[in-house]
């Protein structure tokens, strides 16, 4: 391993396919009588601790959740939090947005809350654009959600959540920051396409109106 | 396909294996002649066009850049933020800090400056957590990335880099926001360790101080 493994290019394709079936999962999929293991868990924190993070900061927090307590009131932050959003659409999707399941916080076995957990003094790499650090925690969501596809198990992220609610009830440090809350459990199928893109609530962007080349202009 | 496919215990090792193996990669390991042809640029954005994203939103653009002229401005905004950067380590941090090579923006054949755009009306799951939209753009990187080692080929996050200026140089679009500029491009060997690990810059966290249970005191 001197020089770093080399793959080929059939591993690579299977990366391909990992990232191309993974979806994000709500409770309408989650089977809610099969748990999850902790040496599941244990692989979904493994592949976490092994993202990139700046300046080999490692600003992250996990709090791995199975208390229904806990859960319902968090299911509660969310119920408030989509009652204000639907009113944000226009009066022609709203009924539609009421339609969709949108987290499966109760259903699926185990939740995890992730955290930016700010460093005491500077971080090397973070001094010009502070925000890399909590995309350096996003990096490390990405893992777990390809690492969840790969062991067959459903992840999906809510993100209609008061943060600083989330925070209190689960006593976080003033000073860290809710990054994602994600649900994981195991799934009675995989979607094909993502939820929203069949349903048509949006459309698959063309692929090249969001390449550019040497600059905007040159595409 | 109808319920998605299945993956094996082979299938999630070599995830992990390729999640193990990915390094952020400098100037000091980048081939500078060894092009990277274009099939492997699109293979890259084919693994960041199908990362999650809010509300499928897919709020992303990149900026393909191999013209020497714009690297050099970039560059440019590199040594001024960097010279700055030092200033804020403590005194006997800073000789060692300098010693270290932080991008690879002249000698990896390809950057790559990825970009946030704003929807125009709202997006369903972004109304709670604005900072979503960011975050799905760093689910896409962090595909990229993962794609990039399973293709042999490295990548590097430069963020000692004036956001506003970078937009300027490849004439983004205002409400444009610039999340990573990356460097891309074969290495002569990916290291086995991160090199901010193995050069004690920073230490490795324990596993268990990072990770809680039902909330935060549960341990």
């Amino acid at each position: 391993m001197e020089a770093g493994k080399l793959f080929s290019e059939q591993d690579a394709a299977l990366l391909e396919e990992i990232i191309l079936n993974r979806r994000d999962v709500r409770g309408n999929r989650f089977c809610t009588d099969k748990p999850v293991a902790d040496e599941v868990i244990d692989k979904l924190i493994t592949a976490a601790l092994n993202a990139p993070s700046v300046g080999f900061s490692q600003p992250w927090e996990f709090v791995i959740i199975k208390d229904e307590a806990v859960k319902l009131k968090v299911k509660q932050s969310f119920t408030e939090e989509n009652q204000k959003a639907v009113n944000l659409f226009e009066d022609s999707r709203q009924a539609e947005y009421n339609r969709l399941k949108l987290e499966g916080i109760i259903e699926a076995p185990v939740n995890m809350a992730v955290f930016y957990k700010p460093s005491a003094g500077p971080v090397l790499g973070q001094t010009s654009m502070s925000e890399v650090g909590q995309y350096s925690v996003v990096c490390a969501i990405q893992n777990m959600w390809l690492m969840a596809r790969a062991l067959n198990i459903g992840m999906g992220w809510v993100s209609i959540l008061d943060p600083h609610k989330v925070k209190n009830i689960l006593r976080a440090p003033q000073q860290n920051q809710l990054i994602a809350y994600l649900c994981i459990g195991y799934v009675d199928k995989f979607l094909t396409r993502p939820e929203l893109d069949i349903l048509q609530w949006e459309k698959r962007k063309v692929r090249d109106s969001v390449i550019f080349h040497d600059q905007y202009g040159g595409q």
